[in-house]
């Protein structure tokens, strides 16, 4: 079987092993991932607190680099997060996007962002 | 080439049909999608707030699904907000690995989580 | 009436003098409150992530003053965001207050941290 | 003395006879309330990730009572984490204002929301 460069167990694999090199498995729990990817989410979101919607979909080359290197952090401790708790991300992914079909039909929400539970 | 099913650039591409189905992307703009990630960020924190640690570590099956399908809503934004916003989501992890190698090389880091700047 | 030195409506308004005096009020829209609000809290929570629980209870001074200071942005925001949304925010924590003790009967929630839902 | 209504030392008290009520002190440590604080941060965050900045100024009646509410829960927990830490929260604040005051001057910050190390 060919493993695509952007496949997720690949990714996860790579950051396990970082870890592991560093002897931070003792540290990787998931209550600490948790708290790691919400801390990461606020460095994500500092980055757009002040921009308009406009400037946020137009941002300098720099600034787009730092965010892109933010989104990694996000997706680093979340496979960690997965990997600690024995989640299959992408199948997980994938049940989720199942679900949202059954909550979200397209007739009913057609341009709207109505809460499934109020649609 | 073939293309492993935990392919992020699949993922990312499942969640834009989506979005453009229900004609979603009008509001999926970057601002909106790093807030939106930030709430399922929230959810995702609500699970573990009142466990220990050990409790966090061995979550009954039902929750541990409950999870699963959190973790899976941060990764679709955060897929959708790359996608929004021309990023390459698995580069920059590898990018954002490469630096992180170089920031806490093993010697230095071995058992320890002090942030990089004063290691 | 005499003011108290802790007084939120006060604290709010030396918040708002200093934002006026910088003629921020452009950029201090609720949206945008509300991910500065984020980005504290995310802030907050790195001081914690990798911590213990007993780690955590006991800050050295230095961190300890840095977690006073972070704490102090999180409210900060919290009274600004308030401010631009007409929101007497000591009234409503007496509201929710007066909710808690409706949805969470000490006979019920006593040594036991389940959500109301399912009490 | 006399003590305003919105007294925050009034209020942690308040907070702290809550949970000492239910015998809530045992779950109420700072790791665990700081993710607390976070997950009631991500549900403010909900009601305005997708409005646009003119909406979010501009919220529903309804829909601001659970704002309101939300913030209310933001505080309660602050209170309660400052109560765990042994932080004056009033004081960090006035500190925190007072350092602000030095890390923007007027004349260099006047308009811009430019961090204070580029300024």
């Amino acid at each position: 079987m060919t493993i695509s460069a952007d496949s997720l167990h690949n990714l996860g694999r790579l950051q396990g092993q970082f870890a592991a090199q560093r002897d931070w498995d003792q540290f990787h729990n998931p209550k600490n991932l948790v708290m790691a990817l919400a801390a990461e989410t606020g460095e994500l979101i500092e980055h757009f607190q002040w921009l308009t919607p406009n400037e946020a979909a137009r941002l300098p080359h720099g600034i787009r680099e730092e965010v892109a290197l933010e989104c990694a952090d996000v997706l680093l401790y979340l496979l960690r997060l997965c990997d600690r708790l024995d989640i299959d991300l992408a199948a997980a992914a994938r049940r989720k996007l199942a679900l949202n079909a059954k909550k979200y039909p397209v007739a009913k929400a057609r341009g709207r962002m109505t809460k499934y539970d109020k649609l």
